[in-house]
């Protein structure tokens, strides 16, 4: 029924990632319960530090015996003056005001730092000795990534174009991510404008599929067995959902962001760079429209996103839904509340029904 | 195998059903070849004068017994003083003397003149006993869509989104076009504000299909047996094509718009008001991104593709793709150069095979 290729080099039972999302909502509940249910659980370790993520995969390990996955971010050349930072900084200004957050000298992470961060995310994975890392945003150097397959570790790559899948094969990775204009949260693009690449999962897949011979992985959208089904049918070998995972009981986003994904059309999501300076997809509240027409004069990631970060914590703390990051994809109609294994057991019985018609 | 509901109200024997291209793409002989060979070929009749639509149906008629339909474009108010016209007009000036066009003075038909023709439109299918007729841009007054019904023609809407698909069941339709961000050409939406309800196939299919209870076809970056398999996965009945049967040798496309989309990549293709003043899908040419930045000062539709016209057409007349519209969905990298049979015979050998293992 399903090829076996993706599943023997995940050492996984159902090709069912659940996507990494960021910022808290990957607890080490849902990953685990993922695992557990014979799919592949994965952290969103972007925007944690070494410590953070090395805690978690240990507390991972005491609850699953089964293979769990980690998604880092791979840290981008950003260009970004003092004084670019300072006119951002000012943007926010009237929202902090509305939070009575203090003023404060915003300080954002030189490149090199991040990349300092990265190496050593990285070396914790090699001494914790997980199995497989996906990476977000393009891929590290050569020697990272020669690094970890000495290790012995599975490398999961992300591509939203032809060009971006092709050129993650040819740096050796196991497996590609292929994220349609669907998906919610942040644009892994690396390569293209972003403005480019805009690329619905049905052209996608199959155009993905035609020009690599490494298994394919669809993520965008994807929420129940229907589109598990439809993404075989379109030549991958597993799906990467992330939505339908967020809104289940084990998942940490924040009842507001579930409430919201739970009550919204597929209409209300839209592509926003003000929450963090790169394209991510997400349901429009009053954050991102006041941004609408402002959105090529932010700074670039990853300053928008520290320079935003008080206010989305602020507006969490209130159970404002207004100024948080309420990341989504385009299906919010077919999110549901269930558990993990409630959820598991749907997506398989549904998934295996349609393939064997 | 297939659902009945679809094949049975269309009567045809596969649900696969070729767009309608409005302007000489839809010959006669495309669409007799996609009837013949168990499809539904369409006339895109919304350019066309009805003397031309009644020439048409009639020689479709001489060379297939087999049902066909004629696609209409529902005529939209729109607001356009004589300045914005002039406005957009003179934006078009260096075009023109590009291609030694003498200048003219701008006449676009009245709404009410449009209104006229459309009624007349709807007259020739009735008179010719055309027996399905689909509508973009929306859905006619009730009094025509119940006129039509009493003439036992069936009706196919078309929505981008849940509240258009509703919409359009609540009216009387028969079956309903679900038009995916992917799709090339003009979007079909109607209700909502033009810039929203991009959404892609894998989230626009099930979240219609859960809404409604008339059967759903897919439209929109669907090219061989992987889509229609997918899109039947995902709860559609049947898909409509464009792209696919646009570079077939019984159509009508200009070939220098044939070897564009065959020769072009998955990232090619860009949104552009420019060419009509609706949105629609095109490969990236040098005509859309000079509009790039000025597309909220155009006149709308039809204003700007009356404006155009004779740019489009001098553009073509010296076989030169930078000021032609390159309509193309988002799957180009999947397109050949078949005939109708040949293509026919592949869709259905594969998505049968698809939807059978």
């Amino acid at each position: 029924l399903w090829k076996k290729e993706l599943t023997n080099i995940l050492g996984i039972q159902y090709p069912i990632l659940q996507a990494p999302m960021a910022g808290g909502i990957t607890t080490s509940e849902l990953v685990s319960a993922v695992s557990d249910n014979g799919g592949l659980g994965m952290v969103g370790a972007g925007y944690m530090t070494p410590s953070q993520l090395q805690n978690q995969i240990k507390d991972i390990k005491k609850r699953t015996q089964r293979k769990f996955a980690v998604n880092l971010f791979v840290p981008n050349e950003f260009y970004c003056t003092e004084k670019e930072m300072l006119d951002g900084y000012k943007l926010l200004e009237p929202y902090r005001s509305l939070f009575s957050l203090e003023t404060y000298n915003p300080e954002v992470m030189p490149g090199e730092k991040a990349r300092k961060m990265f190496h050593d995310q990285i070396n914790v994975l090699i001494e914790e000795r997980v199995s497989i890392v996906s990476f977000t945003f393009g891929l590290p150097p050569k020697e990272i990534l020669t690094l970890l397959k000495e290790q012995g570790i599975t490398i999961i790559g992300t591509a939203t174009t032809v060009q971006e899948a092709v050129f993650n094969e040819k740096m050796g990775v196991d497996a590609i991510v292929a994220q349609g204009s669907e998906a919610g949260g942040h644009r892994g693009s690396f390569q293209e404008n972003e403005d480019s690449g805009m690329i619905g999962l049905m052209s996608l897949i199959p155009q993905i599929a035609d020009s690599v011979t490494i298994p394919v992985i669809a993520a965008g959208g994807i929420m129940d067995g229907r589109g598990i089904a439809a993404s075989v049918c379109l030549g991958a070998e597993g799906v990467q959902m992330g939505t339908a995972f967020l809104t289940c009981h084990e998942s940490g986003a924040h009842p507001i962001h579930k409430e919201a994904i739970l009550n919204s059309s597929e209409e209300n999501t839209t592509m926003t760079k003000a929450f963090s300076g790169k394209w991510a997809r997400g349901i429009n509240n009053k954050f991102i429209k006041d941004f609408q027409d402002k959105q090529h004069f932010l700074p670039p990631f990853p300053v928008q996103n520290t320079l935003t970060k008080e206010i989305r914590s602020a507006s969490k703390a209130r159970n404002n839904p207004e100024y948080m990051s309420l990341w989504s994809g385009q299906s919010p109609q077919l999110a549901k509340k269930l558990s993990v294994p409630e959820l598991m057991e749907e997506l398989i019985r549904e998934s295996e029904k349609l393939l064997n018609k």
